[in-house]
C-alpha cells in the first residue's frame, strides 16, 4: 500500500487526493469512505435476500430497486475512481479484489439487456466478498493471513485427507447399497454415499438412515469411525499452527530461539533484549 | 478482595463482619452463606422452568408464588447488605456481578406495576449467572480464568473465521437457492443459508436437505468443508492453550508479568532470569 | 501385581498355584483362563442384548436361561477363587474390579428371590466393565492409563467448561421459549433448553427445529457458536496430553531434557546415552 | 523404486523401456500412462455408480457394457505387463497394490462363470484404491505416508478409546431401553445402542429420539459427553503429529532414523550430532 503511494506522480494532486480516500483509512473522510462501502455492501446483501421472499419483495420491490440502483451506480463511481487514480491499471483490474469489484458490476450492467434471472443472484452475491477489503481499516489483515497461511500450508495434507474420505465414502456407500438392498434412501450408489457422506462428517440429517439390523450395524461402524478420523484434519491444521510465530522476521540474535511471542521484549530462553 | 476487605472502615464492627459473611467463605457463616445463596439460585432456576410446564405450574401454581416472593426478598436483603457493606459502593454497582445482582431482581418488582409477561423471563434467568460467584469457594477460579483468557486471546481470530463462514454459508445458500429452486425448505435465500448454517456446523437437524442430484452433491461438498474447517477454531484455541502455565502462580516478580511460557528462563517482557 | 504375588503364603502350593492362573497372564493356562473369561463376558453381553428382541427371545429362550446359568456359575466360581486366592481379601472386594464383580452377580441371585424386572439388566450390563481385566493381557495398560489420566488431568477445567455450556443452554433456551412461543417442541423451558443442547452439540436430531424467522436466526448463532466453542475442549485436552511422556520417569541427567519420546536411547538435547 | 529399477535386466532394453513407463512417470510416455491409468479409474467408477441408478442405466446400458469390457482388457493387460517387466514377480503380485489390481479383475472374469449379482459390485469399487499408486507422480506420498504414520502410531490409544466409547454406549444404550421403555425406536436394547452411537458421534439423524422428560434428561447428558470428549481422539492425533517433521528429508545419516522431532540437535536412536 505504501508503496502504491509512492508511486503516483505529484502532478494531479487531486487524484493523490482521492488516493488517499479510497485506499487508505488514516483521514477522516478515508474513514468516511470505508464505511459508505461496508454500509452498501451490507445493504446489498440484505436486499438480494429479501427479493427472494416473495412477500417481503411485493411490499417494497421498487424500494428494492431504487436502493439497487443507487448503490449500483456508487460502485461503479467507485470502481473508475479506482482505475483512474491508482497508477499501475493493469495491475488493479487484474488483482483478485479488481476482478470482485468488476463482476460485483456486471449482474447490474447485463440486465438491461437479458431478462433478470435468479442466476445472476450468484454474481451479486460475489460483492459479499469486497467486505474483505475493510480488513485493513480494522487491522484484522494479520489475523486473517494467520488463518489462510495455516490453511494453505497443510491444504496438501488436507486435499489427501478428503481423498481418502471420498475414497472411503463411495466404497461404504456401495456397501451399504448391497446390504440396504433398494430401501428408501439406498435405492441407487449415489445415494448410498451420499448418506455415507452424511453419516462419516457426522451431520446427520435423517432424511436417510438404515433400517435393517445389519445397515444399522455399518452405520454405527461408520458413525465411529467419522467420529475419531475428525482428528485428522484437527491435527494437521493445529500442528500448523502450532509454531508459527504471526511475525515471521523475529528471532532472538543471541540464542537463534526462534519460538517468539508478538508482544514479547525479552528472549524468553536467553534474556536478550529484542531489537 | 483481600484489597478491598483491607478498605472497610474499623469504626463499624458489624459491618466488617457481615462483609466477611457476604464477601469471603473462609468463615463457617461465609461458607454457610454460600451454600444457602447457591441453594436459592438453583431452585429460582428449577422454579423458572417448572412455571413455563402448564401440568406442574398448575399444580404447585402457589408453592411457586411464595418460594418466589422468598427467594426475591432474600436476594433484596442481599443486595442491600452487599451496598452496605462494601466500601466502594460504586465500584460494586457498576460491576458486572453488582449489575446482574440488580437485573436479577427487576422483574420481581416491575410484576407489581406492569402486567406479567413471559418476556420477564429472561431477566429471571439471568440470576443463573450468579452461580459463578461461587467460584471463588471451589478454588475453580484459576481454571475459568484459563479457559476465559485463552478465548479472549484468540478472539479475534474466531471472529474473522466466523466471517469467513458466514460468507461462505450466504455464497453457498444462494448456489443452493438457486440448484433447489423453489422446493420445500429453499423457498428464499434466508432459509437456503440456514441450511447451509445447519449442514456446514454438521448440526444437521433434517428440518431442511437437498432433494436433486445436484443439491445433494452441492451438500456433499459443503458437509467435507465443515467437517475438514472445524479444524480452524480448534487451532486456533489449541495453540493459545499450549505454551500457557496452567499454573497461574509463576509471575515474574520483577515486572509482574503472568504470561509466562513453560519453556521460559527469563521473563520475556522485562528480561529477568525466573526462579 | 508382582507386589501381590510375593504376598502370597509358601504354604499352600495350590493357592499359588491358582493365583498364577487367575490374576497373571504369563502361564499357558494363565492365558487359557483369561480368554475364556473374556469370551463368557462377550457371550453374556451378547445375550442379554438378545434378550430383550421379542422375535429372538422367543426361539432361544431356553438356551438363553441355561446360558445365563452357566456364565453365572463361573463368575461365582472365579470371584470366590480370587477372594480365596488373595492373601489381602478386604482390598480385593473394596478395589474397583472387587465391586464390578460382585455387582454382575447380585441380579442372578436376587432373581430367586424377587420377580425379575428389566431394571437388574442394569447391573447385568456392568459385567462388560470387567473387560478392561483383559487389559493386562494385551499390554494397553499404559495406553488406556494415558486416557484416563489426561482427561483427570483436565477433569476441573472440562466441568467448568461443561457448567458454561450448561447455563449458555438454559439462557438460550429460555430465550427461545419466548421467541417460538408454544410452538411444537418448544412447549415448555426444559423442552426448548433440551432444543439448545442438541443444536449446541451439534447433535441435530431434528425432532424439533425452529420454525420461525426469528428462531432460525437464533439456531444460526446457536449452530456457529457450538461449532466454534468445540474447541474448548479439545484444547483443554491436547495441551494436557502434549507434553506427557507415557513413561514417566525418564530424564536426561546431563541436561534435564524431559520430553524424551519412548523410543530414545540419545538424549536429542544434548547427546547423551540414556540409561 | 530406485533400488527396483536397478535390478532389471539389462538384457532386454523393452523391458527396461516398458518398465520405465508402468512404474515410473519421468518421461513423457510415463506420465500419459499415468493419466491415461487414473481417467479409466475414476471412469470405472462412474460406471458403477451409474448402472445402479436404473434410469440412466437404461438409456446407457449397452455402452456401460462397452466400456466396462474396454476397461476390463486394458486393466488385464496391464496387470500381465506389470508382473512381465518386474523382476520380482512374487513380490509385486503378493504386495498391497498386486493384490488390489488382481481383485480389480476378478468380477470381470467370474462375471463369465456366474450370473452376475450386486455383490460383485464391492469389488469391482476396489478399482479406486487404485488411486493412491498416482501418488508418485503428484509428490503426495510424504504427506499420505505423514497421515497414515500419524494414525498408526496412535491406533492402539484409538483403539482403547473406541472401546471405551462402545462400552459406554452399550451401557447407556441398556440404561435409555429401561428408561423409553417399548416407545418407537427404543423396542430392543441393539436398537437402544444404536440411539446412543447416533447421540454420543454427535450424528443425530433424528429416527430415533427420546420422548419421555426421563429420556430427555438422559439425552442431553449423553451429548454433552459425546461433545467433551471429542476431545479425546482429536488430542491424541494432535500429539502424534506434534513433534514430527513435515519434512520427511531430513534423515540420522548415521544409523538412518527416520524420527526426528523439529527442536532435535541429536539423533535420539544413535546420539550422532545433526547437521
Amino acid at each position: 500500500m505504501e508503496r502504491e503511494h509512492n508511486l503516483i506522480p505529484a502532478d494531479t494532486l487531486w487524484k493523490s487526493f482521492l488516493y488517499r480516500i479510497i485506499y487508505r483509512s488514516d483521514t477522516r473522510l478515508g474513514k468516511l469512505f470505508d464505511i459508505i462501502l461496508l454500509s452498501l455492501i451490507f445493504l446489498s446483501t440484505i436486499i438480494i435476500m429479501m427479493e427472494s421472499v416473495p412477500k417481503i419483495d411485493k411490499k417494497f420491490h421498487y424500494t428494492f430497486i431504487v436502493l439497487e440502483w443507487i448503490i449500483s451506480l456508487f460502485f461503479t463511481a467507485e470502481y473508475w475512481a479506482r482505475i483512474i487514480v491508482v497508477k499501475n491499471k493493469k495491475n488493479y483490474i487484474f488483482s483478485f479484489f479488481g476482478i470482485i469489484d468488476f463482476l460485483a458490476l456486471v449482474p447490474f450492467y447485463l440486465s438491461f439487456i437479458f431478462p433478470v434471472t435468479k442466476y445472476f443472484l450468484i454474481f451479486r452475491m460475489l460483492r459479499m466478498l469486497r467486505i474483505f477489503r475493510i480488513f485493513n481499516l480494522l487491522d484484522f489483515m494479520n489475523d486473517g493471513y494467520f488463518i489462510v497461511r495455516a490453511l494453505k500450508n497443510s491444504s496438501r495434507k488436507i486435499y489427501i485427507f478428503l481423498l481418502f474420505l471420498v475414497i472411503f465414502s463411495v466404497i461404504v456407500g456401495s456397501l451399504m447399497f448391497m446390504v440396504e438392498g433398494g430401501r428408501t434412501g439406498f435405492e441407487t450408489i449415489p445415494q448410498s454415499i451420499y448418506w455415507a457422506v452424511v453419516t462419516v462428517t457426522t451431520v446427520g440429517y435423517g432424511d436417510v438412515s438404515p433400517i435393517t439390523p445389519m445397515g444399522k450395524f455399518f452405520a454405527i461402524i461408520l458413525m465411529l469411525a467419522g467420529y475419531s478420523i475428525i482428528a485428522v484434519p484437527t491435527g494437521i491444521v493445529t500442528a500448523e499452527m502450532r509454531n508459527k510465530r504471526q511475525n515471521l522476521e523475529i528471532v532472538c540474535d543471541r540464542c537463534g530461539n526462534e519460538d517468539i511471542d508478538d508482544d514479547a521484549r525479552y528472549c524468553k530462553q536467553c534474556g536478550k533484549k529484542l531489537a
